[in-house]
């Protein structure tokens, strides 16, 4: 039986090269391997160039970590939020924010020990810090809003993704710790425990705030 | 002149490797170069000592990963916790725990995603879910309280660990960010600004919490 050939395609041009599939092809190695793995010979045969085509349009480390994260930023809701109050908003962008990290958990580590420097991400955070200004929110309070809800989304993100449940109730048993056993034994063990938790702490979080807010409004 | 010779000290002998020196050498290589240059081979070049003699004090990445929590685990607060009501001892535990985290960043992220094991760790849970146990929270809220803390602490500490600050005003203007520059000029900008945002949200923590309790007491 005769078989067409396929089509044999040769290597991109580097003029094929842009910032975009740069971006993903280094999320995708960060994504199989981790962060350790990406090397500019492994993204440069990821890509099916040559090293050197890469510094045309990268020009080291810290400009891919910025190329990364607008990537992953990009996954994370910010339009919506002008139209929201910023109860709504802070929970649609936690939410957002924690299955963007979700998807990507190796990137987590180094994107939490480098300055932030590119637009997308800026623009993220403007679109949340705008609801609670908008709310009058005061300049302190309004970062300790978003810092706290990014600790809270990027620990649940990182532990959603461990391959076992962190904590055993038969080992806890087997280490003298029964309070914790009784603990971990009565809650429900549902798959998306880690996303649950992190909900009602989402809910917690805003809940707080809140509060604290009604008690100055009627003081 | 005459000197005297130095004293050649010989590799210790394979008794005198303890699982107390393994994890102390193992957690310095994690602190100076990071998790992933924690080889077998790298431990034994630093305890002096040949791979091989390694394996009979640990059975592989596992265990070691146990000694080295058990050791970081060792500088967290739990003796005082028993004589503390609970929003004592969460501020006790939050404070200590994000100390010794803060001291161990490298350790933070392989320690985030492998199941615990050791004996150590169980015990300072237990410490710590006793003072709530015994203030009567319940098993699902008293593991919330518990994983939220540890998110908030373990958050603060690698950002506590970063070079330089994660968001600067001037790039936010320049990003076209307004409102988060004027948020981030309008903070104080003490060096100590990380341990500052860590106490408050662990403040607003335990008055959340607090008043959910009062709350249910008084309906």
């Amino acid at each position: 039986m005769a078989v067409s050939q396929p089509v044999k395609r040769g290597r991109p041009s580097t003029a094929k090269l842009s910032e975009q599939n740069i971006a993903e092809a280094a999320l995708d190695i960060i994504d199989e391997r981790g962060w350790s793995a990406l090397t500019m010979n492994a993204l440069a045969t990821r890509l099916n160039v040559r090293a050197p085509s890469l510094y045309h349009h990268i020009e080291g480390q810290h400009d891919l970590i910025n190329l990364v994260r607008a990537l992953i930023v990009s996954e994370i809701e910010t339009e919506s939020l002008a139209s929201l109050d910023w109860e709504e908003a802070t929970r649609v962008f936690g939410m957002s924010y924690y299955r963007a990290f979700l998807a990507h958990p190796n990137a987590i580590q180094i994107l939490s020990v480098t300055p932030i420097d590119d637009r997308a991400t800026f623009q993220m955070y403007e679109a949340f810090l705008s609801a609670l200004d908008r709310a009058g929110w005061a300049a302190e309070r309004a970062l300790e809003v978003l810092v706290g809800l990014e600790y809270l989304a990027l620990g649940s993100a990182y532990e959603a993704n461990a391959s076992e449940m962190m904590l055993n109730a038969q080992r806890a048993e087997d280490n003298g710790a029964p309070v914790l056993a009784k603990f971990l034994r009565a809650r429900s063990d549902s798959d998306s425990l880690v996303e649950e938790v992190f909900v009602h702490l989402l809910d917690d979080f805003i809940r707080m705030f809140k509060s604290e807010r009604d008690r100055a409004a009627s003081s």
